[in-house]
């Protein structure tokens, strides 16, 4: 694994990458951590509260960039967009950032460990409400606001998933602003609420399904 | 607050949320729920994992009940349609099952308690990937598939807060159409993927707002 930053923080989360790699996300300690990056547990702690967060030390960066990118949008630009735009321009500094290796080593131990994925869950909820305070100050009303910002991380994740499963690197604001497309083709082709359209109902009739309970 | 279930699973749920409605959640022990219920803590453990599960003990429910909806619906059904309309009628059931008392004590514990909040996060990310396999089994391709889920699930939350934030009771399952109706509305009126409507763009250099990094 490439050495990508020089710092103690650097460090500490590439020694704790490799000790993952090597040993198993379990089987690491704090200590081993801190010993792969020629430093003292003292030192580790005063980085990180725990072994967890050590994968998540770009988050806070992740949530400040994104909701700088909402205040710094034209202020006529609609809520989506401006919440897909921000995803974008933070997911290419996370891209231009990270290693792709580290970031699918570490997407493969958030899928493999529920208590990584438990604390990606609470990371993803605080950012939702990040993104939605952010609306508010630029006068977003509710419910826009909340569903501006829920689709929005829906498609950054998406969007991301489908950056590391690549099997040739691409790139990951392009995989969000695609998962935008297909959101709105989804929504838009949908039948209308409360209403379906006639192709729809012929097809429905033909196909003799039980109807719908509603 | 009501009775809503005479079985030992519903006595012990009733218990549990007066304890924490009296005392805290934190302050609750596993005992003293069993005790309340007229119960020993070994019955609480054939129901229940600890204290947490207790308030997720309808989550298994919900998620088989919208994976039998979505398998239920007129195969001809756009993929976002069938989920929201499966969201839409566990949504129902849920309603018809639960005092909203209980609903609303239940989602205070979720915001106040970051704890219980991981693990509802735990509980909608499995109902989403148990959405997602629904979607599969009909056909729906990726990236369809968890777009309409991740969608939906967040149609979902966005529903539930309206719908449980509401002072007077009102309808759980007009709250997510509401809401798909809302973000049907988000992606139609934003600007085009990598285009921009003439009209924002006049607005936009009206405004003289820096132009956005692309």
């Amino acid at each position: 694994m490439a050495r990508w930053e020089p710092d103690a923080r650097g460090r500490l989360e590439n020694a704790a990458m490799d000790l993952f790699q090597e040993r198993g996300y379990l089987e690491t300690t704090v200590g081993e951590i801190a010993a792969r990056a020629g430093l003292t547990e003292r030192t580790f702690f005063r980085y990180f509260a725990d072994k967890r967060e050590v994968l998540f030390s770009g988050s806070q960066a992740l949530e400040q960039s994104i909701v700088e990118h909402i205040q710094g949008a034209p202020p006529d630009a609609s809520p989506l967009d401006v919440v897909v735009t921000a995803l974008e321009q933070a997911g290419a500094e996370l891209q231009a950032r990270r290693d792709l290796r580290y970031v699918r080593a570490r997407y493969a131990l958030v899928t493999q460990h529920a208590e990584i994925q438990e604390r990606e869950l609470i990371k993803l909820a605080s950012l939702a409400r990040a993104v939605i305070r952010a609306l508010h100050e630029r006068g977003v009303a509710e419910p826009a606001a909340s569903l501006a910002a829920e689709a929005g991380i829906a498609l950054f994740k998406i969007g991301f998933e489908r950056w590391v499963n690549e099997r040739k690197a691409s790139d990951f604001a392009a995989h969000i602003r695609g998962a935008l497309d297909g959101l709105k083709a989804l929504t838009a082709h949908g039948p209308p609420a409360n209403a379906r359209s006639p192709a729809t109902n012929a097809q429905r009739s033909a196909a003799k399904t039980p109807a719908r309970r509603r």
